[in-house]
């Protein structure tokens, strides 16, 4: 089936055929969490240098071998990445480090980077006939489901935990999702829908449990390696929640290094809020994952008990990388930083990375000398709420031109 | 300068030499907007159908040629225009037509198609050695410019009326903007903004007065026309505040139609809310803008005294077009029919000019065999406060499966 030659469990890593029909491991059980494997071989006659000079698919099909989905339904999609890669102008010189690229994630149809997994899901969906599909998510990849389902006319189910932010539903209900808030946390959501899924046969996005999706998301990374000319930064900071899209980012490394199109893989920093940081514990215990509270502004990240902790750990350990957690303080100084020196206005969970790849830089963890890619995971104006706690705001109120200039002294926008 | 030959009054239609450096015309005064004209024998060579085929510039300035703006500085900006270009998959049957095409402006950096003035602007300001640069603005125009200024290292001063959204607000904000909220509306915001820059010498991103921005805006028309492989449809529709989005739309169909890209120039559907809807009025009686009040929930086209009436007038009256006006509710259902049948958030002024084309067909003014591309001009995102009152949501509350399928069964997902 397409280029893949079959399902391999990263537990047992007992390999199955790539016509199987089960999403995890039928010896593992749920966390037996499956991974694609490619025909390596046959793709590199498809995806090299010269023909990717020469596409001119300028969207995340571009990279169509390596993502086991029918093509047939992409040009009838909304258009979901080949989202800009910027090198800093300030931001780097305010870090003190040499480079740093930022990928902008948040002009994705629906505003982040789960629009990929998304449309991957949605096309699963349509190859098996379903007419529901059905997720939970902290909000991001509610409305990218819904975004997507609605625009190829399927129904979408959506369970999301009750902190949820304004404009992540509001945009779920625009888009005609059947959303299910849920009182309590994303562990709870999550668990309700895997009960509807069950009961009622909707197509399962949760991106965990599904193994496409991470083939999905792993565009967003095989998108910078060939903006980067194919020479990747040492490092690639991304902020973690469930720990999926952190595994996209390494299989792209894994991907790229098995078709001969990068020499080296970069080393991966995964980012968690310090309220709600499972992944930082387990690996300074090195022990196995405890369930945390989920208690941070970064919704998107705030995954109590990730589901997919062993792709995640992985690509830490295999990139020679490091996970740091970050305050919520340091992320919305990340916020502001990133708007008023690069013009980017990012969600808390979208600059978590920013404020992670500062804090690893006065630990050292990064070096001066090192360059650094941060992928930006979603847009600000999914939060305002929270993008108005970050205080340096320069708001002035002036009803007349004393009032105006008495305002642009104080700001230091003109001499007195 | 660049490719253009002279600027021409829209008034008195004297002409001044490229290099004079003067916004309005020295006879008429502020209300001597000038016009851009070009030298298209020259541009001719360097535009064309097979330069464009093989052009790789994905960003508005691929059409540099036909922008007066230094292009030295567009490598370093942030990423601007050729935004995507949807056939609608059910909302042309919904709304009765042949064919509809959306034009999503929301994926922009700021999240509007109000970057393509601002990326101009900062360039202008650039070239000229300014340090800051001011606007007033209803909120799209301002948040795109700091966004922009803020990228290029440059300092801006904006002033905005009093009801400018929250999103807006906190994104100006975010971009280390200095913002002048006005306790009134925005013909305040505009003095007060005229007031500063007199006084204080501010680069003018006005973009009425400013005959600059008129070109940038314009490059979403001439996307449009090569993502249609030059055959345009028979309308083209926007929604209409200060009028100078429409005049970049009329201005893009003449600049193709000199070129000889284009054979006919599509019928310009111009949209106001009834709200606040000077243009309407003015086509009505064939009389003069009268000032009307900015009551409309589409802040970004509340203008109640137009900047920009004789270009937006002459898209008009030269397409052979029409003004219409739509209410607020005829927004909200707008907004949810994009929604739900293609995915697409917008924000009210976004899709408002939808609300016009549903009410144009009822009306006889588009005919159910023509074609419609619909400019959608602003992501939802920008105002969810507003996309709140559709009403039309489907937000549940469940905590057990019993409830998640009590909440299908009533919203038609699942049978009984």
């Amino acid at each position: 089936m397409f280029n893949m030659t079959s399902y391999k469990c990263t537990i047992c890593d007992n390999v199955y055929h790539s016509t199987s029909h089960f999403f995890t491991c039928p010896n593992c059980g749920e966390k037996g969490i499956l991974d694609i494997v490619y025909d390596y071989g046959s793709i590199k006659k498809i995806i090299n240098k010269q023909t990717l000079a020469t596409n001119t698919d300028f969207s995340m099909w571009r990279y169509g071998p390596l993502v086991p989905a029918d093509q047939k339904f992409t040009k009838l999609m909304l258009r979901i990445g080949w989202t800009p890669l910027y090198e800093a102008r300030r931001l780097h010189d305010v870090l003190g480090i040499k480079q740093l690229y930022i990928k902008d994630e948040g002009v994705n149809p629906s505003g982040s980077t789960k629009d990929r997994a998304s449309g991957v899901a949605v096309i699963k969906a349509l190859e098996l006939g379903a007419d529901t599909i059905c997720c939970s998510s902290t909000g991001n990849a509610a409305s990218s489901l819904a975004c997507h389902a609605a625009h190829m006319g399927l129904k979408s189910v959506i369970f999301v935990p009750k902190r949820a932010p304004i404009g992540k539903l509001t945009q779920m209900s625009l888009y005609g999702a059947n959303v299910m808030v849920v009182d309590g946390d994303y562990k709870d959501a999550y668990r309700l829908s895997k009960q509807a899924i069950e009961t009622h046969g909707f197509y399962n996005r949760n991106a965990a449990i599904n193994p496409f999706l991470v083939e999905g998301k792993k565009t967003v990374a095989l998108e910078i390696l060939e903006q980067l000319n194919f020479k990747p930064t040492d490092w690639m900071a991304i902020s973690v929640g469930d720990g999926c899209s952190i595994a996209g980012v390494y299989k792209a490394l894994y991907d790229f290094k098995q078709l001969g199109l990068i020499e080296k893989v970069p080393k991966i920093l995964g980012v968690q809020s310090s309220g709600c940081a499972p992944f930082v514990k387990a690996l300074e215990t090195n022990g196995p994952l405890v369930e945390e509270d989920e208690n941070t502004i970064a919704d998107s990240i705030a995954v109590g008990i990730p589901r997919n902790p062993i792709k995640a750990m992985n690509a830490i350990k295999q990139s020679h990388g490091h996970f740091i957690e970050v305050t919520d303080p340091s992320i919305l100084e990340a916020m502001t930083m990133l708007g008023h020196f690069e013009g980017i206005f990012g969600e808390p969970a979208g600059v978590a990375a920013l404020a992670g790849i500062k804090k690893a830089i006065e630990k050292g963890i990064i070096k001066k000398r090192e360059t650094v890619t941060f992928i930006m995971t979603g847009n600000g104006l999914k939060d305002p709420v929270n993008a108005q706690k970050t205080g340096k705001n320069s708001i002035n109120v002036a009803n007349d031109i004393s009032e105006v200039s008495k305002h642009l002294i104080e700001n230091g926008v003109i001499k007195p």
